[in-house]
């Protein structure tokens, strides 16, 4: 078998399975394994639809993010043009949380960065998700999230960085 | 800023950050992000301890194991020799859990691959993670994880995948 880091470049889009694991993780990981597709997923979650924004707020490179919204699209993840999750992307939030608190848990030292509340009762989630008050994982769009304690002083100024400073519901179109 | 998935090979190690990006998820990914390292946390799950083991059922180049074992050793994920996950370690398994329930609910036609109930009760866990009898996430060691309606019929025979063809506790050393 080759090398698969060097196979799997964004150049060569086919290098992406994970041959031989007949495994519903490694399915996963091939349609949102690469480099940078689950920051482009949060950010869709977070209501950011252009790929001038995107690309501002990621700071990576045009090629890249073309190709990795490709991809997306092609999967049926997400829809194109202004770019929004298709309810299978939306179905992604769980997974997106769980990285996430995994992140706020063990590498945020100021405590987290995002906290995230029901908006139906106002109630902060559980690190599993879960609204305590309601004793249900609410979908991504009936949650409002704001900076959290370790949210660290600005440092970027573009558009989506500033527009993510005040509270903001998830999925609602953020410029 | 150079292509990343050209600069980010194993041969490159030090091309893993998610620079600008003030988030716990990209603070996750800089640990657990790079290609077939979340499968290898999937194996650790299911008990595989030794190197030769992994690298049969993974099918990966000794080198590619070697070093995405030696990034999960220095991040405090795994120790080393018989290895293993730490407590920061199994904290992963709610991400890993959820992103297998995507690719099960979106990437498997034939129904789930595989199926996890708490062991304390027998009942099987939503997809949420959660017992439904206890009504609590238990954690990774709690669980058993058996073939689902799903699984394919036998194509490897590896010792590992031929393990895995049984009811297996998580986290206890399967070989």
């Amino acid at each position: 078998m080759v090398e698969p880091a060097v196979v799997h470049s964004s150049r060569m889009p086919l290098g992406t399975d994970y041959a031989g694991q007949p495994c519903s993780l490694a399915r996963t990981l091939e349609i949102v394994g690469e480099r940078w597709t689950l920051l482009i997923v949060r950010d869709l979650f977070f209501g950011v639809r252009r790929f001038s924004d995107l690309q501002r707020h990621l700071d990576i490179p045009r090629a890249v993010l073309a190709s990795r919204l490709a991809a997306l699209v092609e999967a049926g993840v997400v829809a194109p043009d202004p770019y929004r999750l298709t309810e299978r992307g939306e179905e992604l939030w769980p997974a997106v949380h769980a990285l996430m608190q995994w992140g706020e848990r063990n590498e945020a030292p100021g405590g987290p960065r995002r906290v995230f509340a029901h908006a139906d009762c106002g109630t902060d989630l559980d690190a599993g998700g879960r609204c305590p008050s309601c004793g249900f994982v609410p979908h991504a769009g009936a949650l409002v999230m704001r900076p959290g304690p370790g949210a660290r002083p600005p440092q970027r100024d573009d558009a989506v960085s500033l527009a993510l400073r005040e509270p903001r519901r998830l999925l609602e179109p953020l410029l």
